[in-house]
């Protein structure tokens, strides 16, 4: 059993990273075990920017959004001289085992420390994008897609005002999970995600057919990966007569506080995370699937392409 | 395969009954079956107060809570005379199976149409309890899930600021799903349900040590079903010296616009009820499980008694 | 006495609207007085697109964003033909003076109106810009401004996790008072907006040296009438080594339900318009000044320039 | 010009009184002047409980609800023995004055203090009751406001789902203005105030009568001052057969992030006070009335007794 570990979020924060932190920090406390965090990611680990937690730390952060042990991007940690530092860095403050809470470049990153130093690490998937393979819920993506539908309430009224198409933009760079579950959530006409084909043509005959049959407003989410929302509005505005607008949604959706969801499961994977970090476990990512918490080889985890729920993808077409 | 079909709504309102009403009837209409809505539940039934629906009459409803078909209770429908009546009232328009959104009383109410008239019955379990025996969600919970952690975000602030204890009673007569996930999610220091024992000098003692370490505030969440929030208050107020208040959170749980998950998930029910029952099934509810929609035996779904997961009841102990 | 009016919402749609139309509305009938709602602004009025109001056509609407009548830009207003062929729409009906709730622009288009046809014209001011002289309250731009900082409280989780500099770009193609209130209540370290000059260099330079300092992030709020959020930012990332992201709330700013604030004074505005058209008044806007009700010359408000208010101003200085 | 001054807030706690204290600290910090943070209101100036502050230690409170301070009531302060040595614990530090953030009674005991020893004082008026005399408005009013018009909506919901009667009852002991204007935004059709007389058996009436009208549902908003919530559902339910529900919102009504109004007002008046005392002004309370801030004698307001708005009584009125 390991007697020091340490945690750390890195890349882009996500709602609930914090809920996650402290149920890693209150288990290992729990079972004598001392904790540290690591502030900045990688970049905080390479300057030995780190402190020992206690369980005050950790206490009254459940409820907030982003990450109170601050995340960066680090080049360096690229760089085999950059996880050699960094493993020094751990070494010598006899600190065991590493809990990485992000999302796919930071498990990538963990990933390589493991391959490399044989260093145990379980890992924790921390990103609103809702892309990790090998599990169906990634910590924060309850939390956004919350937020967009709360925007949609927002759109739907001042373009329904105006019987305009409003074109929202929303993240997902390689994964349409978010647009798709928003939009089906917030009654969007179309969806567009990059893991589907779709044709503008059709679209925007389909919307002129729907606006003559009296339809008071069209909702278009899309996911940045499969468009840039800019050139959807363009391009319906040129073909059309109907007012067009796009809201590009942003870095909004990465904050808030975290919903329920993402605070009781954020706990869960926290909580067995560091018991199988503790155990001994390594090279794992603990992630939530068909309603459990499920371990899943980190290497796996990082080289393999999630697919959408073909579900989702169902429903969509059939209550619009 | 069925031609006509209606819905109703009944028993307490939940967020997400339109969302699943809205499914039922698009999916219906697009396999080219008619679809009745029933207002006010069994009531509206017997007065015969039911029209036809048509796809933009469950235009945007979506995102809103309540109920737009409305709901009631029914106490003719307790009786045959009342049974027969409403059996009547379907035959007579050539309704051939009906989907009943609503909580355990109402699933009942279906259970014996069912039963006695052999009449197509297929159910959603629409209640903020999460209650429903064989599946580990129904519609509403989440959205009133969240409703109480905005709540209790709200009474932290004035809690802490007055170094009191809270008790916040939430919904749940006979389950404490509700209590223990906002709980969790909310912080809460104790959290009371009628699944478990537990001593009011214990806590009273222990809460006394948490303050004498320098707790600035303690929030207890109480099930209704567990105790009386005043009375808990009431104990502690009577045998510390510690300023306690209580808020008891009432009908505010059930309203609100849906949360995504109540949303989508009430919508995959719904579409999977309507596919159901025009195919001919019967005496049956749709819920969701472990990741996905399943179906439960009508009977066995309102005369078992759900039980808590106890993994949750483990999560609240570890983490506080 | 006038015996019928009309009530016309007109240009960018603002939360409270509805307030506003339902006040109207409501006294007007009260005072026996017949309504009629035009549809889609000037746009409707031309189409003959008009409806008479009763009590209920107005019940349940004070809560919602956007606008029942609906809103419409019109280019045929802006000439002669245009003008009488909406007067005569009017004249036909019996319709004897017009409310005209809208901005700068709409306001204009009704001037027009009463000027050339002496047609009972009196204007309510909606919109989120708060932009109309002679008065330091529009409808909707306290809803507005909450929008705007419920946006900054998750984009500051997200830049106090990552140490960035967040550009936020709000509405305000003349008027700065958005960036200036929802700036002063976000905490942001620099407001930009029209009325005033900034320098980006020394900005620039202010804000390294408080990261130098231990900032953790630095909150920005343009207006988008002082400069593009993406070129401060752009300019900022050039001359920085600190990570700088930009966010253009857009149309969001436009919709939800309406705060107290905009309800209670639509009302009071609404209220106040109705009596004073019905007794023959014409050619005035009300607004709300000092804590009054205040009626404004509509020539007068349509033709000048309201300035910001000096005591903010001062107030986003002193503070940071 | 004073060299040190100490600020505490008492009482029950309000949105916007952390704005009030920042803007108070980082004002006389502006002006190179000490200033002292007293924790937990009188209490914590008997226990010796305070520390100088700096800029930063009001950094990243603006937007939260609740106070960073700490507030309690205190028995002692009551006593001629504990002003005295409250005022030793100030002289002591070379504290020259004091600025009081909080209610009614808080403002007493500031103002015996001042009356007692000479001690400069200012106050400002930190309460939810918005019953303070001589200004329209206290700091946290418009955040409470908006609270109770969330749950409105909520509430709504469920009554029109169930065709009830809805009977809220809000804070207010001696003054109705937030039920009032609560009311009016949530489209009440009866308000409760303790200002004005009502008829309860008239009201049953009434309402019995819109809902034979075809009414969906009724919302009742009862200030505590005026009658209990229960005793008017009680009522309401004995003598008629429509469906009554109570709801309380109770401690909920003080929480919550404050509105842009609470905070720019909070931070202008805090602005106002800490200038106020620091040039050697004492004995007077600053609030914000007829859209300025204005300075009232401490011994008139707390000694006079706040009248509502008739224009909001009237309004209440009109428009149902």
């Amino acid at each position: 059993m390991l007697k020091s570990i340490a945690i750390m979020t890195s890349g882009g924060d996500s709602p609930g990273m914090n809920a996650a932190a402290r149920a890693v920090a209150r288990t290992a406390l729990y079972e004598g075990v001392k904790v540290w965090g690591i502030n900045d990611g990688y970049h905080g680990l390479l300057e030995e920017d780190l402190r020992e937690l206690e369980s005050k730390d950790v206490g009254d952060i459940i409820q907030r959004g982003g990450t109170f042990l601050g995340t960066a991007r680090c080049k360096r940690w690229q760089t085999p001289e950059g996880r050699r530092l960094g493993h020094e860095n751990l070494i010598k403050r006899g600190i065991e085992g590493l809990c990485v809470i992000g999302g796919d470049g930071s498990l990538r990153g963990a990933q390589l420390l493991s391959e490399e130093y044989g260093f145990p690490i379980v890992g924790l998937p921390g990103t609103i994008d809702n892309d990790v393979w090998g599990m169906d819920y990634t910590i924060g993506c309850d939390t956004a897609a919350n937020t967009i539908i709360d925007a949609i309430n927002k759109l739907r009224d001042t373009a329904s005002a105006h019987r305009r198409v409003i074109v929202l933009e929303v993240m997902g760079r390689n994964c349409g999970w978010l647009a798709l579950v928003a939009g089906i959530s917030g009654g969007a006409e179309y969806i567009l995600v990059p893991e589907e084909e779709f044709d503008l043509e059709e679209i925007t005959n389909s919307l002129t057919a729907a606006y003559d049959r009296g339809k008071r407003y069209i909702l278009i989410v899309v996911a940045e990966g499969a468009a840039s929302g800019q050139e959807v509005c363009d391009y319906i505005a040129k073909h059309t007569d109907i007012e067009t607008r796009v809201s590009v949604l942003g870095h909004i959706q990465r904050g808030g506080a975290p919903t329920v969801i993402d605070r009781v499961r954020a706990s869960q994977l926290g909580e067995q995370a560091a018991l199988a970090l503790i155990s001994g476990l390594s090279g794992v990512v603990f992630g939530y699937s068909k309603g459990h918490v499920v371990s899943v080889n980190l290497y796996d985890a990082v080289n393999n392409k999630k697919q959408l729920d073909p579900e989702y993808l169902h429903l969509a077409k059939v209550l619009f």
